[in-house]
């Protein structure tokens, strides 16, 4: 196995960099070491890497390039997005450091075809706004999505908030263009929504972290524009009761529902302590709440109807303890940043360990309930902040130091909170990744939580399209 | 490359029978000639293989078992299902099928999840009925329902009428359990919405045609239950009017939209003409028609109010010639009947080429102009009867002999006139197989129309994950 990951020389030799700056051009090329720390670090600041040069070719041809004097020289090449990765897939262990951030070109929109033809470094919102631009919806929504890259998203199938209506990134691409380990380009562009003819080669790419291969385009789906939105804030009694609610919203609105998010009440309490302008909107606590929302491209859609009947009815069976239903976008705004100030209301309550578990929807609360034990039984008086992407099963199990405890020691059991937490999530047919990837930081994960014989299939795919071990090595596919 | 085709035995040694029948015994073996007769014909009779012995294994671990030992003995596999295909990809050419009618179990339901998991026999049909006795719907629906089975569908990626709401079978998978070409057992059975963990294996297995491993089982999302469907059938002055409709459709209803089918005035005509109990809902003929299908979950959704205000502003646009919207479902059923019995239709019209292609929807006009066209070029008279799933942009270009034509002579066409209208769909960033996938009959079409560096990814998964060529060998990726 560790065959697979030698080869790679720690210090290219000088004629190999010339070589690269030679494709790219000065403006491609960055190797003054002030200039290159901002592509070493992992935003959270758990990784800081190493690279010889980031080169940023400005063409697909320059990509390919450049990854074929990379192949022949043995040298790494580690793509690069936005760099807002949180597990550390982008950053470097030597080698150089290829950045997508000069290809921005939105190639092509056919609005007839519902598509959209982009470069990787295409900023999400930048998509985002061209869609909207051609009367339709690219609904990947995520909090970097001001700096982070479409090639990006979808090296590492990027979830959001919007998952429960339109899936992942994953679900949202036709067509992909990518240059490959030896610095061929694969011309995957396809723009059909069926062509069965022979393995779906994009799959494999989308979400492989740069590990198989460098995303340098992609065809993208276009989705009607919502003209209606209705947004309701939940008070729930329970984790159950919100999984109750979810079942009742799914059946009776599933078509429309866009968004079903979960907080406790202890998110609620931290926010409205420490967040400006952020005020419950309940006469009392309640143990659990659900921020539910309704879209439709329809401008005469009856949504609010729907939505104060199902929890009028809800109500009435008890399944609800109360529920403000948004009156105006503002009051909507107000929802949702209740939901959306959570990290920053953590923030304050010192240090904090973050999870990124996803379990079988119906199996939250016994994950919730199981979680919390085993945390306060390996730090007593830790304080769960549970919240998410309550209808993707998707909960971020965040945990903060107990009141008065030392931050730096609170912090250092992070791998073994991190640990338990995925543990729990596992025995309940769970994810130690549901939305992050793997990158460096959860190689180890991939060995405790995943068969043999699924690494020894990813091995292969490795191997198969990666021999040399170019793309991105150390990432993602333990060989040791 | 052919070295990756050999070391295959066309008539296994006994002993090896003898071990398989072992495996499986008396109940799961058939080696009587007429008994395996059913099991080596592809129904449209254009295809007749041969095997040594068919075996059913009753559960997965029996799968593996027979693969085993068909791998030391170097004889080749065969997964088939309903055995419906239309592309000869489970006709075998020496070596075993493994038929999986046996294995029909429903292993779980998981309502609250909106999973099911269910084993590779299972009938299509029996699947969507297990999942509205759970409250929910499975979407997937083809013509071969009744008889074809739910590992066959995601072997090959099925299609349908209902891919424009619900995409393709693909689309529809949580997880899956597979037998690999050696005989290990892949458990991806996961029933995650989320989790990004490395390599999307299940990707790989679906649309394989059975040359990667055999779908043993798979976990599939569940969906909720459409509760109000209208359905309308637009008269329109031409293809481009089509377009025009599903543009406004999409754009203003498009989260309703379940089907939008597309077909021409002479489809209409035969249909009238020979299928008892059709008739034309029109005073008078049109060139093209659009079967539109909008439903929703939610029991008072306003559908009809806005199906009927999307036809009255396109009238009023002058975008549509007429329009019946069905007053019952009875009236629907037999809007529906139009569409569905073209086929048959076609059949008193005498021979008939058939075509599975798809184009971008916006090509669809241009597609069916130069290939109607084409093929009057290279045989006058020659019938063009195009319909299809108009909102995949997946026409269903089917060709009828000119009147008077000898049959066996224009059938003997059928090569020359496919590769026309491939070429036509080509040209215009088409698919050569929008559906119906490539088996044995679309291999020269893989060389054709894909890429050398495509090919070569495709040979390198298949040599990854099947070395000894041991899975479906000669199917769907060309090495000669």
């Amino acid at each position: 196995m560790t065959a697979h990951r030698s080869a790679l020389q720690a210090r290219p030799d000088p004629t190999v960099l010339d070589a690269l700056r030679a494709v790219v051009g000065a403006r491609g090329w960055i190797d003054d070491p002030g200039e290159i720390a901002p592509y070493l670090d992992e935003q959270r600041g758990r990784f800081r890497g190493t690279c010889a040069a980031v080169v940023k070719p400005a063409t697909t041809q320059e990509v390919a390039a450049v990854v074929r004097i990379c192949a022949e020289a043995g040298l790494a090449v580690v793509p690069q997005g936005g760099n807002t990765g949180l597990v550390g897939g982008g950053v470097p262990d030597g080698g150089v450091v290829v950045s997508l951030t000069r290809m921005r070109r939105i190639r092509a929109v056919d609005p007839l075809n519902r598509t959209i033809t982009v470069e990787a470094g295409v900023v999400l919102s930048e998509l985002q706004d061209a869609a909207r631009d051609a009367g339709a919806l690219f609904p990947l929504s995520l909090g970097a999505e001001g700096s982070c890259r479409i090639g990006g998203n979808l090296s590492t199938n990027a979830g959001g908030v919007t998952v429960v209506r339109y899936g992942n990134a994953r679900d949202m691409v036709l067509g992909l263009e990518v240059v490959l380990a030896d610095g061929r380009i694969w011309d995957g562009l396809s723009a059909l929504r069926k062509n069965n003819t022979g393995y779906d080669l994009k799959h494999l790419f989308i979400g492989a972290e740069g590990t198989l291969g460098i995303i340098t385009a992609a065809v993208l789906k276009l989705y009607p524009q919502p003209r209606v939105e209705e947004t309701a804030l939940v008070a729930l009694a329970s984790v159950e009761a919100a999984l109750t609610l979810f079942g009742r919203v799914n059946d009776a609105a599933g078509d429309v529902l866009t968004a079903f998010e979960f907080f406790s009440r202890r998110c609620l309490e931290f926010c409205v302590a420490h967040v400006a302008g952020v005020a419950d909107p309940f006469a009392q606590g309640h143990q659990a709440y659900a921020l539910v929302k309704l879209s439709s491209a329809r401008p005469d859609d009856p949504l609010r109807e729907t939505l104060e009947r199902l929890l009028a009815d809800a109500f009435e069976r008890g399944e609800v303890s109360d529920a403000v239903v948004a009156a105006s976008e503002a009051q909507a705004g107000a929802l949702w940043r209740l939901r959306e100030s959570i990290p920053e209301a953590q923030k304050a309550e010192g240090g904090s360990i973050k999870n990124d578990v996803s379990v079988p929807l119906s199996q939250v609360p016994a994950f919730i309930d199981r979680a919390s034990a085993a945390v306060d039984a390996a730090i007593p008086g830790i304080r769960v902040v549970a919240f998410g992407h309550f209808g993707d099963g998707n909960i971020h199990f965040n945990l903060s130091q107990p009141v008065g405890a030392d931050r730096a020691a609170f912090l250092a059991e992070w791998d073994r909170i991190d640990r338990i937490v995925a543990d729990v999530a596992a025995g309940l047919g769970g994810s130690f990744s549901a939305e992050h990837g793997v990158g460096r930081l959860k190689r180890a994960d991939m060995r405790r939580y995943k068969s043999a014989v699924e690494l020894d299939l990813m091995r292969a795919v490795k191997r198969a399209l990666d021999p040399a071990n170019v793309m991105n090595p150390g990432k993602v596919v333990p060989f040791d």
